[in-house]
């Protein structure tokens, strides 16, 4: 089992939305902000740095709502999933806008290349979670 | 001046909204923010905790959806207002789960009280500043 | 009486330090935080943006220990003082590291002008606040 | 590659540190923090709630020191190598704290054992990375 999964079957109470794209989800959340993360600062040592002020910009937002959306689908007492859909509604902008300027570098910046796969991959988890939330 | 105030002024380009809706809303996403943070963990210390869970789990989403508001807003380049939008409705919805849950505890609790407060400001400046938004 | 001061005097503990300090360390940490999250954009939208290279990793660096740091002061519930003490050291470096660059920009920037000022008062509040730790 | 090696390694300048153990306390740090913020949440559901008060404070703790411990040591951009220790050995001492109180609770929550070895993994993970900073 990876450590998300281990974590989230050991709650006390019966997770109400299919759990594996709950877990598949928080590990693309986690994956996605250190991408962000680390994208950011590696175009900051780029020597055409004022070619990726959006990139950057969009990195650090990104990074902030993975954070956010990873904690939020890591609890499970008591959900508002009203909440979750608007969180996981944020996360898949956040990822799209992000993931569409890191790909325009894609050709010239590889941390920009598997930052664009990462945002990705968190979109698409955001996205099948949100249509499998309760109604 | 604000703190909030002289950070965003000395911005080098020119703010796309208005100002002073957009301080107003950081001051409160971070106010929001700290009284979350805070009113989850005096639950923690309260003798009726069993009956404070789902006011804990709000808060402790709440702080979150915030601190990444807080953190968006305050950014001004190249800003992506499609996200801006997003992230405000993931708060406002944050902030009125939240808020609601500690105010049905404010005649027990003077931080459920007051943190139904802090909610309840951060819910109508994002409201406000998401009318506001460039379309 | 200010947002912090009402939260942290609502905790049905009594708290084990010097209450004032205590807000006031809090109020620094999130100002701190909010000034070099909205340095490091402003930074970002600089003509002279590749001098900014290292104002913009440390302003990152001190939002990120800042947050943490604000947010673990908030909790009073079974306090480990221990932490507590590591936490206030790893902020008082951030904001020396971070503040020390800032100034370096201040007289070009105002943003790093207004950044250093928020990065100063969160090193001494923390530093107050390190000296009357419970030993 | 794991995707925290490949972004590590897309860096345009070279890691002044052991990548290996840079990349294994990164993750150690993103798996401590997600474990923690589900721990606090799955204590919450327990019916033995008020006995797991200082578990689920300590929990919150260390979730944002690791969240800002994994941020930090994901720039690689003119570091301060004295933040990185400072900010280290207050990542250590969280998960120490963390990792105990979860271990008390060890046999009677699943949640809790797994936390206190997600707590050691980067208690241990964070020690390695210390010891090999440049000096």
């Amino acid at each position: 089992m990876s450590p998300v999964q281990t974590m989230m079957r050991s709650h006390p109470t019966r997770v109400e939305i299919d759990e594996s794209l709950l877990i598949e989800c928080i590990d693309a959340c986690m994956e996605a902000e250190q991408a962000c993360t680390a994208c950011a600062d590696a175009c900051l040592s780029e020597p055409n740095l004022p070619m990726l002020r959006r990139c950057i910009r969009l990195n650090l937002d990104a990074a902030d709502v993975c954070n956010a959306t990873a904690r939020v689908l890591s609890r499970q007492t008591d959900t508002s999933w009203g909440l979750v859909s608007k969180v996981l509604q944020a996360c898949i902008q956040a990822c799209r806008d992000c993931g569409a300027e890191c790909q325009a570098h894609a050709d010239h910046h590889e941390h920009c290349r598997a930052c664009a796969d990462a945002c990705r991959r968190c979109e698409q988890s955001c996205t099948q979670l949100q249509m499998a939330l309760p109604t």
